[in-house]
């Protein structure tokens, strides 16, 4: 142990710089569990001074994996997102994407050459786009000072230790590299990417067809076409993917395909969650306010087919989701007219 | 009722050759069951007395998907594969791929000009080879005159009537709209592939695959874990399939990805069972003896692993599945090396 710890410190003090998460949800809260396995510190900026004094009073998140303990004086917790980027050389965004916005805009200490990468999965409301083009276009922040963290990587699996694999996708090898060192751990393995737009929207529609697998569920189909929905559902994200950003890439790489399985099939997606409940007949208001967590691929499907019709694109899994969500439309109706497009 | 019976007997009459099934288990079962949506009668030669006596006294095959129940009627059974295929246009065989020989060598009634359908997701061990080569080597069927069945279809949702995909890959396209006639109904949808062999062996790595997901599980990785495991599958089921038979096809069609993920993923696996006790502990003779089906990954390996060397190809996939199942290679110590190859 006392090995280990050795060789964390000699390696932050070698090579790593300062690194700090905002946001207290389930993700930013593995992310800090993660990097504590590399870095000696870790600054994290949390929601509420309630959230910070049940921290420093108990060693774990209060509400969000609060199995995972640890050791305060690795952490430098504040409330204050400008004490954070002050202190750090790496910025990484954990928050729910419609709180993204309500965080950063109260930056104001420079943050120029600063690293900022985004572990957020969804669409920022007040720009109707996607993270990367938010920090870009309001910040002044090119891409090759951004990274993402794709998946697959269910936060509540970070915490128990078991093996995961991270894809990080950035504008330059470098960051790239900084980065995969910061994570790798016993239990993390790194994926080095360049497609970030592709990640950052994959990562985002993953969402989307994990409520549309969820409603199916609900509805009473079975595995047999949960795997075809998937199957469709991969195509339909490279389609997309192609629409959006054209880049050479294979969708089949676990950022894509892993994500989408892992969210569709996983227990602990909250999107698959909120879908099976919309599928047994909950209305759409009452499923949402029956879960307390923020059900990313809701928010994501507005914005995402709207993207979907400016571009011409033929995204039927999409529209269905969203006839659903947004337009009040029976679920079993539009899962059925569905079902004689997939194939 | 009446209607849906009148419109049956008029599409047979009007187009539907007489069609056999050869084997009963639970697939062979779930595939009569798919034809008498559409057939006024099915052909079916089960494997003993017992198991034919067994459904003329109570209606349903009683060991497997005992649920589904037949009308008597509309079967005509036998255990003698030459009355079956003297009788019949379409022969659909669905023994395990360990039985295939020695019924299919007890023919010497003429076949030319019939359709043999597979739906045997296994290699013919006496031939070392797929079953789609076997019939055109040592029985002069010419691919012309052969189709595949390809999932997802795993035949206990069959059973429950819960909507399906079948993907039937045939090498002459008047063979597929027959069959996607004969199989087309109300919870079962087709998809017409003119790709025999890349159905074929995909049926067949998926499998192995499933075996190595079960066995992962077993050993306690978890969800994001299996979720690379799947996407770093479909990438060598690709390089596999490319470097056996090289023509257009997209892998993340249902029959191909699809399939493994349902195999992958669902309880319903035996292959995942199989893999899943042994990751657990079990010695592979004793998981083998546990269970009462054949779990055709277990013979797939040993074969598939030796076509891969024979083409050098690079299956890091199949060659740990084949090293843990046929090399008594510890489990634990196989997949911590593999899971380093994986991204």
């Amino acid at each position: 142990m006392a090995a280990k710890k050795a060789k964390k410190s000699e390696k932050n003090t070698r090579t790593l710089p300062a690194v700090g998460v905002v946001g207290s949800g389930s993700f930013a809260t593995a992310i800090v569990k993660m990097l504590l396995e590399n870095c000696e510190c870790v600054h994290w900026c949390v929601r509420s001074e309630f959230v910070k004094g049940a921290i420093e009073l108990r060693g774990h998140n209060p509400t969000y994996l609060p199995a995972v303990n640890f050791n305060l004086k690795c952490l430098k917790l504040t409330t204050d997102i400008n004490e954070l980027v002050a202190q750090c050389d790496v910025v990484v965004l954990a928050t729910p994407s419609i709180y993204l916005s309500e965080a950063v805009e109260k930056l104001y200490v420079p943050y120029e050459g600063k690293i900022f990468v985004s572990a957020i999965k969804g669409i920022v409301p007040k720009a109707n786009d996607v993270v990367a083009h938010y920090l870009r276009d309001e910040f002044n922040i090119p891409f090759e000072r951004q990274a993402v963290l794709a998946g697959p990587c269910h936060a509540e699996e970070v915490a128990m230790e078991r093996l995961s694999y991270l894809t990080i996708a950035a504008g330059c090898t470098e960051v790239c590299g900084m980065l995969e060192q910061a994570f790798t751990s016993d239990f993390i393995r790194v994926h080095p990417s360049a497609d970030i737009l592709g990640n950052e929207y994959s990562a985002i529609l993953k969402n989307i067809y994990a409520v549309g697998a969820g409603i199916s569920s609900g509805l009473g189909y079975g595995d047999n076409y949960t795997a075809v929905f998937v199957s469709n559902a991969i195509r339909e994200m490279e389609h997309f993917l192609e629409g959006i950003h054209e880049v050479p890439r294979d969708v089949n790489e676990s950022a894509y395909l892993g994500d989408l399985i892992v969210t569709a099939y996983s227990l602990f997606s909250r999107n698959r969650n909120l879908g099976n409940l919309i599928g047994k007949g909950y209305t759409v208001k009452s499923a949402i306010q029956s879960m307390n967590m923020v059900a990313e691929g809701y928010y994501a499907a507005k914005s995402i087919y709207e993207t979907s019709r400016a571009k011409g694109l033929h995204t039927p899994i999409i529209d269905t989701v969203y006839r659903i969500l947004y337009e009040e439309k029976n679920p079993e109706k539009q899962f059925r007219k569905l079902s004689t497009i997939l194939n």
